[in-house]
């Protein structure tokens, strides 16, 4: 299988099995990808920490992979995963994606599952996609 | 509202509101996400292309804009739609991600909506995400 990856980074989209709701999106380089598949847990390349990152190293919230798909183009990846946790968002949301934007702003739409601070305290946070 | 473009694109999640099923992924510059709030319809920036591209101006299987919601980094927008058409894949599949990935190589997993060839015929594709 061979991915069309853009300077090393192909996207993931990563989306709940159970709910079909989109949790996140991230990058993975190859090792990112040969760690997911290996490992069963969803794991990125932090481009702002240049470094491999497995979701919920920190705070718990890790995600059971249970399907990858990859698109017509082969460089786009989707993700059917389990999450272990209240929340993927390192700000307390289940997704990521709990932004609304209308033509004369944003809206909040979800509601907070947890407290971040007490589940990242003063440890570097999981927000770096 | 304050987007983080990576090189002037963000990536676009488009989600089939009824369904929940991911159907493909696009990247959008400044003027398509303009283009896309104000005329209702996905617009992408096509890279290989480098110009707007409305999904469906061949086929007509446009995508209407029902929900844009942005993560908690401001760098992925995920947006509802309605796909007007029985797919959305060039390749002639409800979604662009019909291939499942395993360990030994991928799998197709969704059955074929239309004839690409009396769609598109031979007229440029729109696969040039």
């Amino acid at each position: 299988m061979e991915f069309k990856f853009q300077d090393g980074l192909i996207p993931a989209v990563i989306q709940d099995r159970k709910s079909g709701k989109v949790l996140m999106l991230g990058y993975m380089n190859e090792d990112a990808y040969k760690q997911t598949m290996t490992s069963g847990f969803v794991t990125f390349f932090s481009r702002s920490r240049q470094k491999l990152w497995t979701k919920g190293e920190t705070s718990g919230h890790r995600l059971l992979v249970k399907e990858i798909r990859v698109d017509c183009d082969s460089d786009a990846l989707l993700i059917q995963a389990d999450l272990a946790g209240p929340g993927c968002c390192h700000l307390g949301y289940k997704s990521c994606f709990f932004r609304k934007l209308t033509p004369d702003g944003e809206e909040i739409i979800l509601a907070r599952e947890f407290d971040p601070s007490k589940v990242y305290g003063d440890t570097e946070q999981e927000s770096q996609t």
